[in-house]
């Protein structure tokens, strides 16, 4: 596994992921086990129209943020997140200790992901270097990882 | 999780299946825990000509067959079948205590799946009801899971 460090300025605070797909040389999903110190998020929540996505605990507990609902995850749980499906999600650790789960998701060659609760939008084409942010209306907008 | 015992007269030994992909509607990869008792095997040594593929490993000591090497994975090891990779691989539980492992492969329309050792193709195309098996001259042949 490649071992790579979030950025230091996100806002969902420290990360730790170890890719498992990239070592393999595969194309078709992305599969990395992500370690969330106390107080990270994985990510802003956010949805995807064209990549399902699953996590998988493996350590720790973990709660899940999707929509307006919270569901603590345990050792052995999954959660999956359909493409398409327009409700927001992200996971987060509200313990004591480490969590570590196992994240998958297809790598779709155009894929549009929303963060409903910061009216942005992520424009994706895998054939391009660099991701474009609008808001919701489609006005170029920053990205709200950048604090 | 939805729980599927394997087939009562495999020639690879009893196997369930929890599948996590199915519950969330999942259609572009299959995810699901797989649970070998002592002496089981996942599946005859395969490879996949256009789905890429992931096993984790969750519990127990698992025997990877790839080629002619055999390697022993613990919890926590991971590994990977790229698409196309022309090398047959199959898992086995060669311990006193069952293994689980977590299994991931692309969902293509159309794949085809080569067993080298039992001079075996596996024709899928996933809009149609039955898989065609030939042998690997293209001769309608049996599967070699029919025992």
């Amino acid at each position: 596994m490649i071992k790579e460090e979030g950025p230091r300025d996100s806002p969902c605070g420290p990360n730790q992921t170890f890719w498992i797909s990239e070592v393999g040389g595969l194309t078709q999903f992305g599969a990395f086990v992500e370690v969330l110190p106390p107080g990270s998020r994985s990510s802003i929540k956010h949805w995807h129209s064209s990549e399902d996505e699953m996590v998988f605990v493996l350590e720790g507990l973990v709660t899940l943020i999707e929509g307006d609902r919270e569901l603590v995850l345990r050792p052995g749980d999954a959660a999956t997140f359909k493409a398409g499906d327009a409700v927001g999600h992200c996971l987060e650790n509200r313990g004591e200790t480490a969590t570590k789960c196992l994240v998958v998701g297809t790598r779709a060659s155009i894929d549009r992901i929303t963060y409903p609760d910061h009216d942005r939008v992520c424009h994706r084409d895998r054939s391009l270097p660099d991701d474009i942010w609008t808001d919701s209306r489609g006005n170029p907008a920053a990205s709200p990882y950048q604090v």
